[in-house]
């Protein structure tokens, strides 16, 4: 560590990009070092094993990538369907929408089981849905990011496996992993795709994914080439595979300093304490904090039922009388960054807050207060004067 | 500035990554910001339009996606090819097939003009193979990294333009902008595509690409969508529009970090002296010395036609009897980190050397100096080492 400091800033709780710790951002200010390097090659090696630890795989392939989540998706789409496949899509939010769509500009041919807002689809229409069609993927939103809904997972695969043994279980955990429990190999899972920005706790640009031994036969048997050359796993496996026995291999530059940085937040994910599974806890707890102290000023939240509730986020419907404009700037002014709403059928009645990574962990940070206490000061600023102009 | 310095370190003088200037690195390390914020969406805007400057453009369109420079290639064959499109591709090595093979996956039909080693297409062929068949597409790799061919964008285009001016001009330019004068509007160049670990001297994770409006044009018509989701510029068009307007949009999340190290990077580019004439002068400059200093001690280089010759790499020939092992780890005992060939016919008979950005700009480093010593210190050495075995 060299004593570096970030410069001062306001206190970024979005649910995405979130807060960075100091050696990530000096691992991402990193001088320039070959992508061919022996020292680079070790470094992506070692991010590559990580990235299994974090999901609690041993057999798992994981991909890096320079590019966002959604990257994720063409890797699914292009590499794991082919024109007319049939998918089953659990549709929790807008991003299931997007996934969608991906999914659609590939060729495939997709079902939906939508959820009412604010809620994960139900697991008997999964379960009916399977018994009824052959699918060759069921995909799910883990923690939709407009809708702060988590969808069960580990009873979701469970279904799927039961019902359907030959389904790929295909996870998009861009706003779940490294603050959701994943246990990728225990729960049956085949892909599970993030990004960088989130619970991994470092800047965006990097497109992360981890495959099953099964969804990368499923890959290797596929009659027709992948559907798109970057995002191709006929290129990206054998460069993966060299990176970790240690060998350089080419076939896209690497994002080589955000490699750094990612290199930085693993370590700390996976070999410092708390562990991967007290930070799951810490989060939990602290997700419940934040849940309670704004229930307990009557602010209504999203989801309604707590079985469905992120542990990474909250989204909070404003009170009635009440629009963004009327808090969000006054939240700033308290150097408190939160997001809007991000729903086409509700966007402009909530507002988000993403409570991920140092936010949680770093405790001595006081994050967390500052976020109750700004959002309820601000709240009950913006009522008050909304009270004085009616009087 | 923050009299942030980057940690000691060889001297990187590969084609890409190269050296990046601290306050680029201290860009690349800002705190994080949300991607919808006004800062950032103020940041990504200048970014927009400086990379419109830097190809004195005022009517193309930039796009800015995290990912490498292979992603140009699939924006190119995603956006402006449909299945049985033809392209003409001047191939002039390595980057030439692998452009090749990016059209052909995505359902493109590619004739090639095929150089041979060390030389670009011959404008003859060119002229023929358009009067002989309507081509969608012309492309090229404006510098090969491979070979460090440098292709004559200009008269290329004129050709194009001339013999048939329906016809796309598309310039894989990720080894030169920043390094070699490109002058988008006037030459009649309709794409060219980049990243930023190259001339633009910004660490690698971006994708960066600018479409005139006749591509632009000939995408709008298109009878299919895009055959991408994450490269489809009816995802990001908007976007970019929007940005530029000073107004956030949402696709996929941006590399925010990079963004705002890119800006720093930019800003010296375009905003300080020496200008980009300039620069592209003491590259010139700086190129040639660098050719004759090593052709002094009788090195042979790649392309032998000073005409082919890139500006802002040098490619070199072992002597007899010397091979990598014996030339590029004496470079790394002095520090220096070079690239070793990437070429299939030829791979194991050169290096290459990248000098771009602050290794030539910032002339009080002494790269220029510290190359050509260690260069002929190294060979000097291993020529003796070799004398010696064989007495």
């Amino acid at each position: 560590m060299s004593g570096f400091k970030q410069e001062p800033h306001k206190l970024l709780v979005i649910p995405g990009p979130i807060e960075v710790a100091d050696e990530v951002l000096y691992a991402n200010a990193h001088p320039s070092v070959s992508h061919m390097s022996a020292e680079f090659i070790q470094v992506i090696g070692d991010c590559i094993r990580m990235t299994r630890e974090v999901l609690f795989s041993t057999t798992g392939q994981p991909f890096l990538i320079a590019g966002s989540g959604t990257l994720g998706w063409d890797q699914v789409a292009a590499n794991l369907t082919e024109p007319g496949d049939s998918v089953l899509l659990l549709n929790s939010g807008y991003f299931g929408d997007s996934f969608t769509e991906c999914l659609l500009a590939y060729g495939a041919e997709v079902d939906e089981v939508r959820a009412d807002f604010g809620t994960a689809a139900d697991l008997n229409d999964v379960e009916k849905a399977l018994k009824a069609k052959k699918y060759k993927i069921v995909a799910f939103t883990h923690v939709d990011t407009s809708t702060s809904v988590l969808s069960d997972a580990k009873a979701i695969a469970e279904t799927v496996n039961r019902v359907s043994p030959e389904t790929l279980v295909v996870v998009d955990g861009v706003c779940s992993v490294g603050s959701e429990e994943i246990l990728f190999d225990q729960w049956g899972l085949d892909v599970v795709l993030t990004a960088s920005q989130k619970g991994l706790a470092t800047p965006p640009g990097l497109s992360i994914l981890i495959a099953s031994p099964k969804a990368i036969k499923v890959f290797e048997e596929r009659t027709r080439p992948p559907a798109s050359y970057y995002a191709s796993w006929k290129k990206w496996l054998p460069v993966m595979k060299s990176y970790e026995s240690g060998i350089p291999a080419y076939f896209a530059t690497p994002p080589v300093n955000l490699i750094y940085a990612y290199h930085a937040s693993l370590t700390q994910l996976t070999k410092a304490r708390p562990s991967l599974q007290e930070r799951f806890a810490l989060h939990r707890k602290a997700s419940q904090r934040i849940k309670d102290e704004l229930a307990s000023i009557g602010l209504k939240q999203l989801p309604l039922d707590p079985y469905y509730a992120a542990n990474g986020m909250t989204a909070v419907y404003f009170p009635d009388g009440l629009k963004a404009p009327d808090v969000i700037p006054r939240l700033l002014k308290k150097n408190v960054v939160v997001a809007g709403g991000l729903h086409k059928s509700n966007k402009d009645k909530y507002f988000r807050i993403g409570h991920m990574g140092i936010t949680i962990v770093n405790e001595e940070r006081g994050d967390v207060d500052k976020i109750i206490t700004a959002v309820k000061e601000s709240i009950s600023e913006a009522l008050a004067e909304a009270e004085s102009k009616k009087a």
